[in-house]
């Protein structure tokens, strides 16, 4: 089990700092909440039921064809390996950690590159899976370069999966609308844009044959109750998410510029978060920590990934934090 | 995909009666709900974290030294036949079919058979799959044959599987208090007891190392942050937990003595639920269900499922139809 970003309680236990202190920053998760409506306790007692609308209302969303609803990416993450043969599996780095540690625990070959390296040694594998933003790299990839790598790899019945989970606010960039090309598999979560990672929801899109696959191995009622009540509503409400993008780019453009003024220019960013290379990477972190403000720290490279502060007063703490830490 | 009962929703489109007028006992879920609290906000948008005291109270509730909670006995049911090499497999028929059927899916020699059958051959089998109270069929086991069971598989590095979905009315038939013997795993699950079936959560009590690989497989924040904050109270909860053993139990023979009543003695049962093989079951079914009143209907062997009504008008509604329909 690899270790995650967002644990808060240890951190509040470490630092002698009572969980509602902190500001935190660890994820790439939006502070701007779709608003929950009251939860009917029938979607807590009653089985989920698959024709409950759900997935039409997603497909309408992410403009797919078909799609699978999961427990979250994390579930598709793990299931994906166990459905193909031994492959050659290039996974772009550095980038979530748990793709190439699921292939890998699945016996497969699996290589981690940068995304110019693996776009430009493709040929040598069967499956090549991407982040799209990358996630802590920001790295965007254009539409026909994706496609092409994806006939590529279909010619040899190889996959191209990427993982979407930072692209709601910007939806331009997404293959969901081709998802259901041979081989091509998008995953896309909901925690991140509608700021619902508690409820442990994604959504698969690619060919038929390949959900029906990973419906089988994930098996029956995957996806909680209450869960499905509440997605049915957010993923239909499109003015909040108009909204929801404006405020997110606007958001995330004032932290870039916060972290330039304190002398650490984000190398790469995507409407969820920033994300500096720097040698004093954990020193940062830590002082930040001491300071009840806890980020994302990553060895390698050297680096933090900063989340979205919430509003006014969460981008004040974090500036006179940053003056204080940085030197 | 297994085919399910609980799909209340195609029922009524089929006979044209809407949801809410239905009386759904098509499941082995309590009628009796654990009354939920409001659930903060923070546990739909933050992610889940493993340290939050749910273990731990579960421990206590369960008896068990160490739990893992998984979202449903559904995800452990898929997950462990992968846990091992190809083995020989005895599972418990007629019996919950996801079983045999995820075994199967995952390459392994599986056989489906009577108890008597199962436990008479056991020394046929690497991995021998109990359902506990059995469902549909109702059977009990003792715990000296259990665990000599347990022995004997354990001195060949076999499996003994124990689904308790349905023994939480009865909890002094619970093998979680010696889960952490090698080889024996038990599931547990809080949907049918605590009427929480959409909250798609239950826990897995195992030795140590066997938790660790199935945690593995199944990935990180595999339970739900609402759900993980009802579970923390509910299975805390022990007067409610007392009162509604009393209630089920209660319920359960009411509706034992209503079927007998009608001509349909039950031939086994639980505290969720009572199993009637009538070579009618099927007529029965449709009769029912065109009454607005489903059932879960088995078709090896014809038998028919009954959950538990909710109080005295829904005894009387069944207790009219069956008049009606029962020749």
């Amino acid at each position: 089990m690899l270790e995650h970003g967002g644990r808060l309680l240890r951190a509040a236990r470490r630092h002698g700092i009572a969980p509602a202190d902190w500001l935190d920053l660890s994820t790439g998760i939006s502070p701007f909440a779709w608003p929950l409506p009251a939860i009917p306790t029938a979607a807590w007692q009653r089985l989920p039921e698959d024709d409950d609308g759900l997935a039409g209302i997603a497909c309408s969303y992410y403009g797919a064809r078909q799609v699978l609803p999961i427990a979250g990416t994390q579930a598709a993450i793990h299931a994906l390996p166990r459905l193909r043969p031994r492959s050659r599996v290039g996974v772009l780095a550095p980038g979530y950690a748990e793709h190439a540690h699921a292939w890998r625990a699945n016996g497969h070959a699996v290589e981690t590159l940068p995304a110019a390296e693996l776009l430009a040694q493709a040929h040598r594998f069967d499956v090549i899976v991407l982040i799209h933003p990358n996630n802590p790299a920001g790295d965007l990839f254009d539409r026909a370069t994706l496609l092409s790598l994806q006939t590529a790899l279909a010619a040899r019945n190889g996959w191209l999966v990427v993982d979407e989970a930072f692209i709601d606010a910007t939806p331009e960039h997404s293959l969901c609308d081709v998802a259901d090309r041979d081989g091509l598999v998008v995953l896309r979560s909901v925690g991140k844009f509608f700021g619902l990672a508690g409820a442990r929801a994604g959504f698969v899109c690619a060919a038929q044959a390949l959900l029906d696959a990973l419906r089988e191995s994930l098996g029956p009622w995957a996806v909680a109750g209450p869960t499905r009540y509440a997605l049915r509503l957010a993923l239909a409400d499109r003015d909040w998410q108009a909204r929801a993008r404006e405020r997110l780019r606007a958001s995330s453009d004032r932290l870039r510029t916060l972290l330039a003024v304190h002398g650490l220019s984000p190398t790469a960013g995507c409407a969820l978060f920033q994300w500096c290379r720097d040698e004093r990477a954990n020193a940062l972190h830590e002082a930040l920590a001491a300071r009840g403000i806890l980020t994302r720290y990553f060895e390698t490279p050297a680096s933090l990934r900063f989340g979205l502060p919430a509003g006014d007063a969460e981008f004040a703490r974090l500036g006179s934090a940053l003056r204080e830490v940085v030197a």
